[in-house]
């Protein structure tokens, strides 16, 4: 089973990731999130990190200093945005393991988000950098959705194997880095079929 | 000439406004949009206020604590999501402002936002409060980009007869306190016109 729409596409990826090996999955997506709004592609932004302010000081007119705030589990996932009129929601993650991606990386309240993004037309799926195979893969929320019904009674992880069954390769470039947008045509387009 | 898809509604926003003085505008919309979510109406989320992180000490093994962070410009607008497929962009305000709305209040570059997301294909908007008045508006981003660029070489403020005009009162209500997607099923149904 191929489920990359465009297979060729794959065949420059080894060279040109060597450039991106070091550089932050988090940097990789920034970079090419810019790339599509620079180009007018898409309006995708990586949402802030949640924090809980506790204390704030006026030290001088200029500005205010936080003093204590926290981190807050993020109700939402990192990513949304506009590409060709669709709504896109996903979350990246990377991992360093050898033969598997371990659900507990990705919060359940986030899963569900995608798969209610999902009921309500959008297009939602998670960006998976495994590190030491050297690849990016796009899974679609429906998948999963799919995998995290599974870790209720069974398997908490998704294997290397499932993840290139039913995920798609991304290859990776240069401009943009991470051309997650090439397989969201192809979402786009098995949406309309 | 009305611009109130419904003008029946607005007669029970006298009343029922009067549970609403003294609640912040951002929580009437964070009401709101729960109510919009539960009821798996709309996905639609206030974004976390962006904060450039400086310090964190790791006083025990439960947690982190900021101890210094500076708050940014936000990059885009407060909230966005997807509603019946559509993708949603917004930014809300109010003033305590008499008789006009000064754009000195909104960043330029969430207005140049707010137009590119039209552009794309999205639904974006300001809401207002006007509490002197006691209203809210919905005031479509078309309108809003018009006065950001009467603004260059004139008027810096948008006029409350202009904002009831070209903006759309919302109707109060008790759940949900705001229902400005109410006013977001017509703007859809123009755009499919």
């Amino acid at each position: 089973m191929v489920n990359y729409p465009n297979q060729k596409k794959t065949f420059t990826r080894q060279k040109e990731s060597q450039a991106n090996r070091g550089m932050k999955f988090e940097e990789m997506l920034n970079e090419t999130n810019a790339y599509y709004r620079e180009h007018d592609i898409a309006m995708i932004f990586k949402k802030p990190i949640p924090i809980q302010i506790v204390k704030v000081d006026y030290p001088s007119r200029s500005g205010a200093v936080i003093k204590e705030a926290y981190y807050k589990i993020p109700s939402t996932t990192d990513y949304n945005g506009i590409y060709r009129g669709h709504y896109i929601d996903f979350e990246a993650k990377e991992t360093q393991n050898k033969t598997s991606f371990p659900l507990s990386n990705i919060h359940a309240h986030q899963i569900e988000h995608l798969a209610r993004v999902r009921d309500h037309g959008g297009i939602s799926f998670l960006l998976l950098h495994l590190r030491k195979l050297d690849a990016i893969y796009l899974l679609d929320s429906k998948h999963l959705i799919g995998y995290h019904n599974r870790a209720k009674n069974g398997r908490k992880s998704i294997s290397f194997e499932e993840i290139k069954t039913h995920g798609y390769l991304i290859a990776e470039g240069f401009a943009p880095r991470v051309p997650y947008l090439d397989i969201v045509d192809y979402l786009i387009e098995q949406k309309k079929a």
